[in-house]
C-alpha cells in the first residue's frame, strides 16, 4: 500500500527563490502533501507561506500530537512534516520525535525562531530557555541531522542535506528558520552532493557468497521479516527471495505487516515469551535464519525471552550486515537483497507446519457475554479488510493487537520499540491524511487515550471516519501486571468515553458492556464510513490477552529482580 | 500567602537507608509533600517506595501537564517535584521544565531509567532513544543542575548538591535514578558542601553607599517589583523598604502579585505599550529607578516598548547588581536589600497620582448584553477574595488579566515570560495541591483549553473546586492581532466546552454568551465551593481587551518588519 516517493535530486536552478519558498518546493518533492502543527509567532511568516502553497497545513490541538501525526504519515507516505514554534512548540515535540528516531520514522522538524536581527545584545525574548541555541542542542540529541537556516549562501545546501539524510536513515530531521530568513533569496552557492552509497563489490560479493552457500547447506531455513522493509520500501524484494526459494517467514512485533499475514509462508509473529510457543521453536530450531531489516530491541524480541544463535544467522540491516560471528562492512541492505536474488539459492524444502496454517475460526456473538479482550480480537479479525489499517497505542492494545491477521502490508502501524502511550489517536489522522482510502481500526486503552484524545477533534473537523475502539480496564493495566498489588498510582479518573464526541462536536459515541451492544455498535460503525466513531469498551480491570498474559509473566520477573525487591 | 520552606542542610547520618529513601526524606526537608507524575516500568520501583512515604503521589493524564502542576505548586509552596518514567516520560515533559527554568521556578525532575545491570552490551532497550545518556544531555540543557545516581558512594552527595542547587537558584534540577539503583544502601562519602553566599562587604557597602546617594538625590523615585521577590521569599524586604521611604511602586507582569495591588502607594502595571501610558510615563520621567528582581524580557517590558534610561536605574536581581552602567559583583539580593533598608534612605516625598487611587467601578449587569473581555474582567473585580489565586493562560487570558485587581501576594499565576499555552488548567490542580485554602480562577482561551484540558480530570479526582472560564473566540486570537488576516491556520475546531465534565465525571458545566446568563453562572459557582466549575464564555471572534489591542498594534508591527513582507 505504501509508495515510496521516488528519490528527485536537489534543484539545479532555483535563482529568486527563497529559503521558505525553497523548503516547500523540496517538501513536495519528497511528497509530502501534509505538514501537521499548531502556528506561533515566531513561525507566522513560514506558515503563511505554507497556507499560499499547495502543501496542507493541518493545525493539530497539541504539538506533539502534531509530531505523532508526522511520523505515522511518515510511515504511510514515505516521509512527513511536523512544523511549530519555538521552544514552546518544539520542547513540546521531543518526545514523538525521538519515537521517531528510535522507529526509524522519517520526519521532518521546521520550527519557526527569533529573527537573527532580534538577536542582538542578547535579549531575553519570549519562549527562549537559557540562551538561543538551547532548542538547537536539544534536537542535535533526537534527529540524525540539522541545520539553522541563517545563511542565505548555504540554505539551500543544508536544506537538501537534511531532507536526504533524513530520507536515506528513515530518522527525523531538524530545520530551523529565524523568522527574519524566511523572505531571504536563497543566494547561488556549492550545491550538496549526497554521499556515495554503493556497495564495495569485493565485499558484496564475498558476502553474497556466504550467505547463499550457508542457505544451501542449511536443512531448516526461516525468513524473519522486520519493520526497515517497510521504511527502505524493499518488501517486494524480500517477497522475491522468500517465493523464489520457498522460504517460510515470520514477522517482528514492529515489523507486523510488511508482508501480508494471509501469506502461505507465513508462520506466524516471532517474538520470544511474548509470541506463541510453535513460531518460538520453529524459527529457533531452524539451521539458518535470515533476518531482513529487524530491530534486535527487547520488546521486539519478547525482552530477550527471544534465543537466538548468531552463528546460524545472517543479519541484514540498512545499518549493519553480518554473518554469523563476522561483519561486511559498507554492504547496501537493497544490494544485498538483490544480489542474493540473482544468485538464486536453493534451500531444501520446508513444510510448513500445520499449526501455521489457522484458519479463522467462525465467530459466535453470546449477546449476554461481558467484553473481554481475547474474543473481541477473535470478533475483529472478521471485520478486517484489505482497505482497513490498524492502529494499535501501547498496552494491551499493542500486545492483543498481535494476534489480529493483517490482510495487506502496511496495514499495521504501532510504537512496538519505543513504546510511547498516546500515539495511536493523532497516527490515525496522520495515517488517513497519508492515504484517504485507508480506513483506521484504532485500538487505545483508558490510560493512552487521556492522554492525546484531543486529536479526535481534528480527525471530526476534517470529517474522517475512524473506527476507535477505547479499550477501558480502569487504568495503567500493563502495570498491573508488571507489578502485582493494589497500588493507586495505577488507578485513574474513569470517563465517560462515548461522550467525547458530543464535546468535540462530531461522531457517534457507543457505550458497550457485553457482545451484544458490541456486535450492534460495530456494525453501524463499519457501515457508516462518513465519520468517526468512538466505542467505549468495558473490560474487567484483570482482563488481558494471552499475548499479555505471557509478557507479564516474564517482565515481572525482571521487574522485581532489577528493583531489587527480590 | 507563600512561605518558602526554611533550608535544611544536609542530614548528617544517613546509613543504611537507600538512595530512594534517602531522596524522599530530603524533598520532604524542602516542604515537597506532593510529587506529579505517571509511572511506567523504569520507575515503578521509586513509585511503589513513593506511595508507601508520606508523600502523595498526584497521578496526572499526561507527563508535560505533571511538569506544569508541579512548577505552579513549587511556585506557591517555594519547591515542587515530578516524577516519570525513563524518555517516553522525561522527553514529554521538556517544554514544561524550560518554562520552569525561564521563570525561575524550583522544580525537581525525578526519572526512572533502565537499571545499570541492564546495559550490558548496550541493547536496545524499550523507550530508548540514540544511547543510554539521551535523555540526561537534553536535561542538561534544560536545567541547573544535574545527576545520574547510579553511585551508592555519591548519591547522597549528588542528591544534596543537586536539591541545594535548585533552591538556591530557583530553576529546575534533574535527578535520573536506574531503577535496580532505587533499593541499593547510600554509603558514607564526602558530603555536599554549598558553595559560600556570602556578599563581599567592600562591595556591599560601596554598592550600598551609591544607591542611598542616588536615591536620597533623587526628585522623583519608584520601585518596580519583579518576580524574584516572590521566588526568593523577599516580599518582606521590599515592602519593608516601600513604606519605610514611602516609594511609590509597579510591578512587571511576571511579577504581577508579588505585593498586594491594593497598597495605598501602588501605582499599577509598568509593561511600555501593554500598560496604561499613564502608569508607564510615571516610571520613565522617574530620575532613580530602583528594579527589585525584575526579568529584562520582552513581554514583561511590553515587547520593548519600555523606555528605561539605565543611567537612572538600580538594577538588582538574584544573579546581577547594577547601578546606572556599572556593575557590582558578588553581591546577594537579599544582603543588598537589607543593607539599604538599614540606611534608612531619605528620598523626597512623591505624590501618589489620582489615577492610580482607581476604586473599583460598581458594575451593573446588564443581562442581554453579549458578553465582552473587557466587562467580564470589571465583573471579576468584584468577585476577588483573599483565598482566590488567578491562574491565567497564555494570550487575551493573560493581558486582560493584568487589569485584575490582586488583593494579596502569589494570588496571580501566570507564564508571562515563557508563555507557554496550556499552562493554566495543570498549574491550578499544582496550586491547589500547594495551598487547600486557594481557591483557583482560571482564565484560559479556547486554544490553550484544548491542549491541557484533560488534568480537569486530575481536578475533579482530586474533589478541588477551581472556577474555569473558557474564553472562546473561535480561534488563536492572539495571532490573528499580530497578524491580520482570514488565515485558516488560526482556525480551531469549536468545542462543546461546557459538556467535558460529563466527560470527566464530575464538576458543572455552563453555556454562557449573555451578562445575564454569566452572572447566574457566576453566583452559582463562587457560591459552591465543593466541586469544579466550567463556565463556557462565548466571545466574539474580534473581541479583545484593551491591553492586547495595545500590544497588538506594537507587535504585529515587529513580526510584518521582521517577516520582511513590509
Amino acid at each position: 500500500m505504501s509508495t515510496l516517493p521516488s528519490l528527485s535530486p536537489a534543484r539545479p536552478s532555483v535563482e529568486q527563490v527563497s529559503i521558505g519558498q525553497y523548503l516547500i518546493q523540496r517538501l513536495r518533492d519528497y511528497g509530502i502533501r501534509h505538514v501537521f502543527g499548531i502556528p506561533g509567532d515566531y513561525v507566522l511568516a513560514f506558515y503563511t507561506m505554507l497556507e499560499q502553497s499547495p502543501v496542507e497545513v493541518v493545525g493539530c490541538t497539541r504539538e506533539d500530537n502534531a509530531g505523532f501525526a508526522a511520523d505515522a504519515y511518515a510511515r504511510v507516505a514515505g516521509m512527513g512534516a511536523v512544523c511549530i514554534t519555538y521552544c514552546v512548540g518544539g520542547l513540546s515535540t521531543c518526545n514523538s520525535i525521538a519515537g521517531a528516531f528510535a522507529e526509524k520514522s522519517p520526519v521532518v522538524v521546521i520550527s519557526g525562531s527569533p529573527g537573527l536581527a532580534e538577536r542582538r545584545n542578547n535579549p531575553l525574548l519570549h519562549h527562549m530557555v537559557r540562551d538561543f541555541r538551547t532548542q538547537y542542542e536539544v534536537y542535535q540529541r533526537l534527529c540524525i541531522a540539522g541545520a539553522e537556516l541563517n545563511d542565505p549562501t548555504t540554505a539551500r545546501r543544508e536544506i537538501d542535506r537534511v531532507l536526504d539524510t533524513v530520507y536515506r536513515f528513515k530518522r527525523p530531521g531538524y530545520l530551523e528558520i529565524p523568522r527574519d530568513m524566511v523572505h531571504v533569496s536563497c543566494q547561488p552557492g556549492g550545491g550538496f552532493v549526497p554521499p556515495s552509497e554503493q556497495s564495495d563489490p569485493d565485499t558484496l560479493a564475498e558476502a553474497v557468497d556466504e550467505a547463499v552457500e550457508m542457505i544451501n547447506r542449511s536443512r531448516r531455513v526461516v525468513v524473519v521479516a522486520g519493520v526497515e522493509l517497510h521504511r527502505f520500501g524493499l518488501q517486494d524484494l524480500a517477497l522475491e527471495l522468500i517465493e523464489q526459494c520457498q522460504i517460510p517467514f515470520t514477522v517482528t512485533m514492529l515489523g507486523k505487516g510488511v508482508i501480508r499475514e494471509t501469506h502461505p509462508l507465513f508462520v506466524g509473529l516471532y517474538a520470544g515469551a511474548l509470541g506463541r510457543d510453535e513460531v518460538t521453536q520453529f524459527v529457533e530450531e531452524s539451521d539458518c535464519v535470515i533476518l531482513l531489516g529487524t530491530f534486535m530491541s527487547d520488546i521486539n524480541l519478547g525482552i530477550y525471552t527471544a534465543n537466538l544463535d548468531p552463528g546460524r544467522c545472517i543479519y541484514v540491516t540498512s545499518e549493519r550486515l553480518q554473518i554469523r560471528h563476522h561483519v561486511y562492512p559498507g554492504v547496501q541492505f537493497e544490494d544485498f537483497l538483490r544480489e542474493l536474488i540473482a544468485r538464486r539459492p536453493t534451500p531444501p524444502a520446508r513444510e510448513i507446519p500445520s499449526w501455521a496454517r489457522r484458519k479463522l475460526e467462525p465467530f459466535q456473538v453470546e449477546p449476554q457475554r461481558p467484553l473481554t479482550i481475547t474474543r473481541l480480537i477473535q470478533r475483529l479479525n472478521h471485520l478486517l479488510d484489505e482497505n482497513t489499517v490498524v492502529i494499535a497505542d501501547v498496552g494491551d492494545a499493542m500486545f492483543a493487537s498481535t494476534e489480529l491477521v493483517i490482510r495487506q502490508r502496511t496495514e499495521f502501524l504501532a510504537p512496538a520499540y519505543y513504546t510511547s502511550m498516546g500515539f495511536a489517536i493523532p497516527a490515525a489522522l496522520g495515517a488517513k491524511m497519508a492515504n484517504p482510502r485507508l480506513r483506521p481500526l484504532v485500538l487505545v486503552g483508558d490510560g493512552a487515550f487521556q492522554m492525546t484524545f484531543q486529536e479526535l477533534s481534528t480527525i471530526v473537523r476534517h470529517g474522517q471516519n475512524p473506527v476507535v475502539l477505547v479499550l477501558n480496564n480502569c487504568g495503567y493495566g500493563t502495570e498491573r501486571l508488571l507489578h502485582p498489588g493494589d497500588w493507586r498510582f495505577n488507578e485513574i479518573q474513569p470517563w465517560q468515553y462515548h461522550k467525547v464526541p458530543e464535546v468535540f462536536g462530531g461522531g457517534v459515541g457507543y457505550d458497550v458492556c457485553t457482545e451484544g451492544q458490541l456486535e450492534q455498535a460495530l456494525q453501524q460503525a463499519w457501515q457508516d464510513r462518513d465519520q468517526m466513531h468512538l466505542i467505549h469498551i468495558h473490560l474487567d480491570r484483570c482482563d488481558c490477552s494471552h499475548t499479555l498474559a505471557r509478557l507479564g509473566r516474564r517482565l515481572q520477573r525482571r521487574v522485581d529482580t532489577s528493583s531489587g525487591e527480590e
